[in-house]
């Protein structure tokens, strides 16, 4: 393996590890124990796993690497907070719209080269891209994978 | 920027940014707060403090890097759950010892080769590391962000 697969190589195992913790917390609730909240007056854990979907599935057209699979958890799960309106989609669904995200992601993040990952996001323009190369799609997995981490710390709290 | 070294730096961004967000939640709390539990009869903000400063203090054998700042941390912060005794460090001094220890792991990463990253870490042997060298600093180093984001999404829900 040369460095530079190497280097792409720990992101890529930390994306995977830190998503299939979360699966494990997720695999061992109910749907009635994901109404649970992390803490008294703070979010559901159905939104939590709503908020993450969102949030992944954001990720194929910040990353440039696909359509979204599900904008329409964009308004329920990030645009506004736990309990602004009934519950859009049945637990069932937003099990598997998670495990649908990805798996996809995953699938084409296991086949980046080097420089798909040094590859701009979307979200910033050439110019600032020229003067910052660290606006790359390997920053943007890292940091989602904190994210991921954040979220599954308060996850585990429910009860 | 060499590709080698922009693949290092967005783990090495990702280490600070993080570290950085939970200095700020931190410098928001009173030494009176951080007796705050992050929920009913969970953590305390001053475990967590101490569990993080231990869990870092042990990365400089880990990485091999030099000599740890404060074993005594252990006990206290890692071997034994919160509230098992009674508190063995001042808040302030658990304060400076947090700073102390990343500042020096952060000034010792900012020096980093892709070499550095890449050497094994010490948990792990030559033979084990021959047949994986994914057991390598980077990855240390990514996990230990993605446990400092993990304790981050606990300590913002103390009230």
């Amino acid at each position: 393996m040369t460095n530079e697969e190497l280097l792409t190589l720990a992101t890529f195992q930390s994306w995977k590890q830190v998503i299939s913790r979360f699966d494990k917390g997720l695999a061992a609730r109910s749907d009635e124990q994901l109404q649970m909240q992390v803490a008294p007056a703070r979010n559901r854990l159905y939104y939590l796993l709503g908020h993450l979907t969102a949030v992944h599935d954001r990720m194929f057209t910040l990353l440039g690497i696909g359509e979204r699979l599900h904008p329409e958890l964009d308004e329920p799960f990030i645009t506004n907070p736990d309990r602004a309106g009934s519950d859009p989609v049945p637990p069932s669904d937003l099990r598997k719209a998670w495990a649908e995200v990805n798996d996809k992601l995953t699938a084409l993040f296991e086949n980046f080269t080097t420089a798909d990952w040094l590859h701009k996001h979307s979200a910033v323009s050439d110019e600032e891209f020229a003067s910052d190369p660290t606006r790359n799609r390997l920053s943007v997995v890292i940091n989602r994978t904190n994210h991921v981490s954040f979220h599954s710390g308060q996850a585990v709290l429910a009860k």
